[in-house]
C-alpha cells in the first residue's frame, strides 16, 4: 500500500491541498497563504467533499490568524470575521463547512489576546484536520461489520480521503473491511457533471489495490438488476436529524430509489459534524452550479451553443431509501438521528 | 422551422449519412458506395437509432445490388448474402436492423433475374425508408395524443429524426403535440457514455425551436422528486411481444424505476418493426461496447489508467415499468403485444 493521500494539510504557515481537479492524470500541490484563496479552490472545487471542505475552510481562518501581526486582539477578531464570511459563502449545502468556521471561530472569540488567538485559532484548525482522520478511522470500524465477505459495493462520487482529511468515509469502510481480509469488489459510478467517481475514487481505490470497476451513473439501476451489487455505501454532505434526509452529490437519490426497488440495503457514512440538528428540509439550499460543468468536459464542448441547462450539485434522498447512516459515534437508522444529541 | 434533418438517404448509388459523431460541433455528410462502408458506419455510430440503423443497413444492401454489375442472378443473391452477414454482424441488440435486412433479403431471393433483383432491392430499401417516416408521423400522431398542453417531459439518448429515417418517435410524438400548439418542455438527459442527448436531442429539438433543457442522467432522479416532469418518453431498440420487456439506450431502467416511484407515466415510442415477436429475454444479447467510451470524452482520458469498465450499451425495462407502448398501429400495454400479429 503506497503512502496515505494527504487532501489537506497545513505546514508552516501554508495551506497545502492536493488539486482535485487534475487528478487523476497530474498530482499537484496547491500552496495557500490567505483565507482568499482557500475560499476560491473551495468555491473551485480544486478541494471538495464535505468534511475535506470543513478542514480547509478551518485551515483559512488559521491562515488569516497566523499571517496577521497586529497586537490587537480586536483587530485579529474583525479580520477572522470578514474571513469568516469569505469562507463562509463559497458553498451553501455542505453543513461540515459552517460548523468547522463556527468551532474555529468560538475558540477565537473566546482568546483573551492577539497571540492567544493566533494560537488557539490554529490549534483548533488543526485538531479538526486531525479528528476527522480518526473519526473516519471509527466510521471505517463502525461500517465494517456490514459489510460482509465478497460484497460488490457501488459507490457515488468521492467519499474517500480525498473527501475529508484523511482515510475517507464512505471508502473508509470499504478500506477496513478490505484490511479485515473481506473479499470486495468497489463499482464506482463515474459522477457526471465533475466525473468525481472516474477521476477520484478509481485513483484512490487503485492505489490501496482495491479492486474497482467503473460504470456510468446511469448503468447503476441495470447492474442492480441483474443481481450484481450487494450494498450501496455513499458518503453525505448534511444530514438532517429532524427528519432523516440525506443531501448527497447529484445522482445519490437515484442509486437509492433503485436500490430500494431491488431491495439492496443503502448505507451512507458520515461523520457526526454531518448531521445538522437545526434545519428542516426547507431550510436546505441546494447549490446550482455554472451550467459549463454540464456542457463542458474539460475543455470539450458537448453540448449545442445557447442550450439551457439545470445542474444542481446535490439531491436530497428521504428517510424510507436510507437504510443505516453509519457515523463515529455508531450506526443508526435514519428515523433515530432525532432521539440524539449535537453533543455541542 | 427549418428544413427536415435527413439522416440517411439514397442519392444516385451513394448512401448519405448526416455523421453524427461530429453533431452538433460540426454538420458534415459521409458519402458511402459499399455495404462494408455502411457497416463500418453502424458500428462506429455514425449512424445510430434502431430504426435509422435498419434503412441504412438495407440501404447498405442496396449498395451491393446497385455496383454489382454481374448478369448472373446468383451471383447478385451471393453478394448480397456476403453483405447481409456484415450488416448483420455490426450491432446485436437492435432488432429493426435484422427486420430491414430480411426484408430485403426476402425480396431478392424473389426476384428472376440479375436486373430484377437490382431493381427491386434498391426500391424495397428506399421503401422501408419511406415507410419509417411514415411510421412515425403515425407514431407521433398516436403520442401526441397522450401528452397534454404544458406537459414537461423527460426524455432519454435520441429517438428523433437522427434515430430514424426522419421525424423522429419519442421526439415524433413531441413534434406532433407541439404542431399541435400545445406547450411542452423537454429535458433531454446526456446520456453517457455517447451523450446522444446532449448531442443530438438538444441540437435537434432547438433547430425545431422545441423548448429544451439539458441535464446529466443522473438528475433526472430529482426532477421528479420536485414534481418538474410530467411524462418520460423514450424510444426503443427492441421490445418483446411475448413478455413486453422493452431494451433501450442505457439509463433508460433507471428512469422507469423513477418514474415508477413517483407515479409519472413511461412511455415508449417505437415503430412496429422494432417489436420481437419471436424472442424471449435468454435470447437477447446486450451489447457492450469498447471501454474507451467510458474512459474518453471526445479525446479526453477521464479515468486513471488500468481500471476496469463495464460498458453495457442497452438495458432492459421490465413489462411492469412501462405505461404505454406507442406504435404507428396503436397505443398498447406492454401485457397487449403477445395479442397482436408480427403482420409478416
Amino acid at each position: 500500500m503506497k503512502s496515505e493521500i494527504r487532501t489537506v494539510y497545513w505546514k508552516k504557515g501554508e495551506v497545502v491541498l492536493i488539486d482535485q481537479r487534475l487528478l487523476p492524470l497530474r498530482v499537484k500541490y496547491l500552496r495557500l497563504r490567505t483565507a482568499k484563496q482557500v475560499a476560491k479552490a473551495i468555491k473551485e472545487m480544486a478541494v471538495r467533499g464535505a468534511p475535506a471542505i470543513g478542514v480547509a475552510a478551518a485551515m483559512g481562518l488559521a491562515l488569516t490568524a497566523y499571517h496577521c501581526r497586529s497586537k490587537d486582539r480586536d483587530r485579529v477578531l474583525e479580520r477572522l470575521r470578514k474571513s469568516y464570511e469569505v469562507l463562509r459563502a463559497t458553498r451553501p449545502t455542505a453543513v461540515n463547512l459552517f460548523w468547522a468556521l463556527n468551532r474555529v471561530m468560538r475558540v477565537a472569540e473566546s482568546a483573551g489576546s492577539a497571540d492567544e488567538m493566533r494560537n488557539r485559532v490554529v490549534s483548533e484548525a488543526l485538531k479538526i484536520a486531525e479528528e476527522d482522520i480518526e473519526a473516519n478511522k471509527r466510521i471505517g470500524e463502525n461500517g465494517a461489520k456490514l459489510i460482509e465477505d465478497g460484497d460488490r459495493i457501488l459507490t457515488h462520487c468521492n467519499a474517500g480521503a480525498l473527501a475529508t482529511a484523511g482515510y475517507g468515509t464512505a471508502l473508509g469502510v470499504i478500506r477496513s473491511a478490505y484490511a479485515q481480509g473481506k473479499k470486495i469488489l468497489v463499482y464506482a459510478c463515474e459522477t457526471r457533471p465533475k466525473l468525481q467517481g472516474a477521476r477520484l475514487t478509481a485513483w484512490e481505490l487503485m492505489r490501496d489495490g482495491i479492486p474497482v470497476k467503473l460504470i456510468t451513473d446511469n448503468m447503476a439501476a441495470f447492474l442492480m438488476q441483474r443481481g450484481e451489487v450487494d450494498k450501496v455505501l455513499v458518503g453525505a454532505d448534511r444530514i438532517l436529524a429532524k427528519t432523516g434526509h440525506v443531501i448527497n452529490k447529484i445522482g445519490t437519490l437515484s442509486h437509492a430509489i433503485s436500490a430500494k426497488h431491488y431491495g439492496i440495503p443503502f448505507l451512507v457514512a458520515a461523520p457526526f459534524s454531518t448531521i445538522d440538528f437545526e434545519s428542516t428540509l426547507s431550510d436546505v439550499v441546494i447549490e446550482e452550479r455554472d451550467p459549463r460543468e454540464v456542457l463542458y468536459v474539460g475543455n470539450m464542448r458537448i453540448a449545442p451553443r445557447g442550450v439551457e441547462v439545470w445542474n444542481p450539485a446535490f439531491d436530497i434522498t428521504p428517510p424510507e431509501l436510507v437504510t443505516y447512516v453509519i457515523t463515529e459515534r455508531g450506526v443508526y437508522k435514519p428515523d433515530e438521528l432525532k432521539t440524539l444529541s449535537s453533543g455541542v
